[in-house]
This record gives C-alpha cells, sequence and structure tokens, in this order.
C-alpha cells in the first residue's frame, strides 16, 4: 500500500477514487425520494511524496497542470493549467496534513465538467492517500464523511452522495429515510456520458425547481413522487440485470426531468441523439441546465459515443464495483 | 345563408368550420382524464352548388385538387392532386346527400398534416353546407355528431373532442366523465404551430403508450393522472387569461408526454427552438411520433414562426370562438 524505505519511512503514498454518475433520482432526492449513484472506470490517482527542496508542489501531466502549495493558508502559486481542482486537494491538505513539504501527484481520466464526480474522487483519493502517508488509521466511512465535508468547504453545498460512492464503489442506493445501501454491479454496462462545454449550475437548478414546485405544489408534488417510484423499480431492475428495464425507466426519468424544466436544448439534442444511434436509455444525469447526459447502450457504445462527439463530448464508460484503494509503488 | 335564385331553389349553399388544436391532455384523455381543446383562425369552407353537367365535382384551388364524385359509391375519378382529403367528403356525402349531381369547392387555409384538424374543419362544414343545401333543419350537436360518425368511419376511431370543437369554436373542456363545457376565449392568444413533413400515427402512438403504461403500471399511472391535474390547472389559466401559468403548464405537460414515449428527435427541437426564440411555452399538440408543436409566444409570434420555419414547417394561429358557420354569398 505504501513504498518504505529501509529506515522504515514511507516514502511514496498511493491512492486511487473513481468517478461516479447519478443513475436515477437527481432533483427528486432535494424532496426525500429515494437515489441511486454508481462508481465508473474512470478514477482519480493521487501519490504523495516527502519533498526533497522544502516546497510543496501538486502536479498533474493528465491536466497540464503545476502549482507550488502554501497548505497552511490553502493558498498556492500556479505555474501553469486552470486551477480548479486545487481548491479540493487544499482543502483536504488542510484537514488532515502536518503542513510538511511533500510533492502531490494527481493522475486524472475523468474528464472535468463531465458530471463524473472528478471533484469527489479527487478528494477521496487525496484524503485516503494522506492518511496512509501519515500513518493515520481510516476506514471507508471516515474517509467518506471528511470527503464530504471538504466538498461543503469548498463548494458551500455538496451531496454526501458523491463522495460516498467515490469512497465505496458499486451502486449506492440512498433511501427516502437517508438510510445508504450498497450493491456489486453485475450487469455489463456499457455507458457514455455526454456533456456541453456549458456547465450547469447546481445550486441554481435546485433553486428553480424549488420556485417552480411554489408555484405548481401540486402538479410538482406528484412527479417527484413519481420520480421516487422510479428509483425503486430501477434500484431492483439494476439488481436483477434488466436492461430492457432500466432503459425504460431512463426515458421515463428523463422527460420527468424535462418536465420540472432542467432540461437544455443541447442535453435534449444529446439524449436523442444517442436514442437515435442505439442507446436503449438515455437520460440527464446530476443537476442539468447543462452538464452532462447518460445513456445506456449494450453493444452501442461505439455508435453512440461518436454521434455525441461530433457535436459535444462524449466518454464511453461502465460501471465499477472498486471504490478508493491504496497501492504500492 | 344560402342563395336562393328567384323559382326559390338554393343556388349555392356555404359552410365554413375552424379547425382546432388541442392545448392540454393528449394521450392522458384516453385514460380518463380532462383535456382542452380550441378552435384556431384558420378554416375550411365548403360551397355547394348543382352541377350544370350531370357530374359531381370536388375541386379546391388551395391543395391544388380536382376530381369526379361517384357519390353513391364513395368512390372518385382524381383529375389532380393527393386524394387525403377526399374521403372526408365523400363519407360526408354518403351520410347525407341524396346523390344529385353537385358542384362542391373547398377552400382550406389549414395546412394539412399540422395537427390542425384539417379532415375535421372539412368534415363539418361539408355536413352543414349539406344540410343547408338541401334544406335539412340542424344545429350544432347533430353536425357535431355527424362528423365524428364520418371521421369514425373513415378513420376506424376518431377523437369526438376534434368535430366537437370545429363545430362549436372556442374552448372545449372534456372531463373525466366525458361532460363537455365550452368556454369563450378572452386572452391575447399568440401561438405558432410547427410541423414536420413527418406525420404522426395517432392509433400507433395510442397503442405504444399502452404498452408502456402495461410494463410500468404504477409510474404510467401517476404520470397521467398529472397530466390531468395539468388539464385543470390550465383550464382555470386560460379562464382567467394568465399568460405565465399556461405556459408554464405546457412547458411541464411537454415532459410528461416525452416521459410516456411520444416525443421525437424532430419535435423536441422545435420545442426547445422555440423557447429559445421567445415562446413562454411550447409542446407537443396531439398524439406525437411525428406531427405538430405548439407555441404560445405572445409578442413573438415573428420570431418563433421564422425559427420552425427553417427547418420544419410552421404557421401563425390565433385560437377563435368562431364554430362553424354559413354565409350568403
Amino acid at each position: 500500500m505504501v513504498i518504505i524505505n529501509l529506515s522504515g519511512d514511507i516514502m511514496e503514498a498511493i491512492a486511487s477514487a473513481p468517478g461516479k454518475t447519478i443513475l436515477f433520482g437527481e432533483h427528486s432526492v432535494v424532496y426525500k425520494q429515494p437515489a441511486i449513484a454508481t462508481a465508473v472506470n474512470k478514477r482519480a490517482t493521487i501519490s504523495i511524496k516527502r519533498s526533497t527542496n522544502g516546497v510543496s508542489t501538486l502536479r498533474s501531466d493528465d491536466l497540464q497542470f503545476e502549482a507550488e502549495l502554501d497548505t497552511e493558508n490553502k493558498s498556492y502559486n500556479l505555474i501553469r493549467g486552470k486551477p480548479g481542482i486545487i481548491r479540493y486537494i487544499l482543502e483536504a491538505l488542510f484537514s488532515t496534513h502536518d503542513h510538511s513539504p511533500i510533492d502531490i501527484k494527481l493522475s486524472l481520466n475523468i474528464p472535468i465538467g463531465s458530471g463524473l464526480g472528478s471533484s469527489a474522487a479527487v478528494t477521496v483519493a487525496t484524503l485516503a492517500a494522506l492518511h496512509k502517508f501519515h500513518g493515520i488509521k481510516f476506514n471507508k466511512h471516515l474517509i467518506a464523511k471528511k470527503a464530504h465535508i471538504v466538498e461543503r468547504n469548498v463548494q458551500g453545498i455538496a451531496s454526501p452522495l458523491d463522495t460516498l460512492v467515490c469512497t465505496n464503489g458499486g451502486m449506492i442506493y440512498l433511501s427516502r429515510d437517508k438510510m445508504v445501501s450498497r450493491f456489486n454491479l453485475n450487469f455489463k454496462s456499457s455507458f457514455v456520458i455526454g456533456y456541453t462545454s456549458k456547465r450547469g449550475n447546481t445550486g441554481k437548478m435546485v433553486r428553480s425547481v424549488r420556485a417552480l414546485k411554489n408555484r405548481n405544489p401540486r402538479i410538482l408534488g406528484s412527479i417527484i413522487k413519481t420520480m421516487g417510484q422510479i428509483v425503486d423499480e430501477a434500484k431492483l431492475a439494476i439488481i436483477s440485470g434488466n436492461n430492457q428495464k432500466i432503459a425504460e425507466l431512463m426515458n421515463i426519468n428523463q422527460g420527468l426531468l424535462d418536465s420540472i424544466g432542467v432540461n437544455t436544448t443541447e442535453l435534449s439534442r444529446m439524449v436523442y441523439s444517442a436514442r437515435r444511434h442505439g442507446a436503449l436509455g438515455s437520460k440527464i444525469t446530476g443537476s442539468g441546465g447543462g452538464g452532462s447526459i447518460i445513456a445506456f447502450c449494450p453493444g452501442k457504445s461505439n455508435e453512440v459515443h461518436d454521434a455525441l462527439n461530433k457535436y459535444d463530448n462524449a466518454i464511453k464508460i461502465a460501471l465499477s464495483n472498486e471504490g478508493v484503494n491504496l497501492k504500492y509503488r
């Protein structure tokens, strides 16, 4: 799990964590309905080494990013790249690091802005690597909890579901009374994520749905309750690996997301393009208003990927049972 | 109402009837939910004269259509044009005409295939003109009933709502127990209809929704019930002329229509294009799977019309209180 030199010091701690996707329940989860999120086979990997020159650094070749870090003051000196993800790493360091100089390397094959939870994956991987580096005992429960706090501190609000999934892997079902169950995924899961360059603003979309609900309490109440019914039926369909049912429920859920006003021209175009090119089901994933769609396309992921990639961005993913893990190098 | 020559014979009977649009309740109306349809300011006009050469003819300059009719055998000899609408006229003649030779002229400014009920309007206008031509007493109730039978005979199935609206004008609200109420429309009603060259198949779409409902009874049951709630709230919004509410309910209803699988790439593109160009609300009108959308665009109907007309067909309409009527000429 860690590299130890001959004198017994940890030389390098490495941890990786998966990205996530929300399959069912976005928005309705805000109104005490259940939700389903799963880990995906795209990951963030963090390696931490002692620095040899007294300066803490963060470097990611994948993101073409480099910065010097002041971990005590959560500040940085940007050498190249966009600073987006650094805030999560600084916040994680602030919560767990002793501020001794370290060199951090980040590998990330989760596209930023794809809705695949790059920030949660990076946060979870950073925290796990830090605990290992300092020889602090931990378990997944602790990491998920700390990662949620990091995300909340950076973003103002954050869904605990993201960090739960990135820590535990597999499928997480969040019940109406906020109980969490984890399931292994056993169906062949060829998905394609399509995302536009226009990012969704989760807070804004949640507020807009609330306003629509305040103006139309009875109708929105019914729709949100129906979304919850879909989540429960989807849970059974996923556990039993019923592809047709999963897809059908995705398509129904997509219409309901459209009805509450979180769809856009671009998302709608991707949803229908995916279906036209062979996806069994497709829907917005996440809060909408920009952002991403997810298409379920057994046997057709290349076709769907290429179709979406023509006008927008696309990435093929599979669901994954692997949560955060530690590696020797 | 009719032209009478000096000897007292009727020389020409003219009647016109409006097209219709379904504002709310398509599909859910099949499951005993209410629906709202309104007459529009586009009409079919039928004139009937005695033929001078012993042959019955039908001619429409608008449709570039001409045929000789055998009214006894419901058959025809096509001279030019597409025969589509002729079946309704022959069926109406068969129900009400004495088969003496007549010349029929049809003016139609309702585009065929636009979902604006050209067949119902033509049927209603034909029946009203025929009754007048033969001096048969009639009222709107009788015309609506006969027109529904004509449509059913031609199509196999038909909604009585279409012929009711084309006969009575204004807004027709069909209740859960199939009671009909008529309301005058008092709000400034700038709408645009967008339609593709791909026509929807109502029977096919109704069957596909039924199959989806059989596979997902609980979820579809909830969605259909919610569609009914929307119709009831829309009725109040229309009566009180609350534009924002009408539009918001159209948008919610659109999502629910998408959720039951009757949306298409083209319809979705038109719905979002309309909103982007200033429509307050937009939705599929009719059974979907091809066919038409309706966009509510006070002050923006030119912009929305031009945007939709770029890739598809569009027509500006207003709602109308005028039902079938008879004119002297």
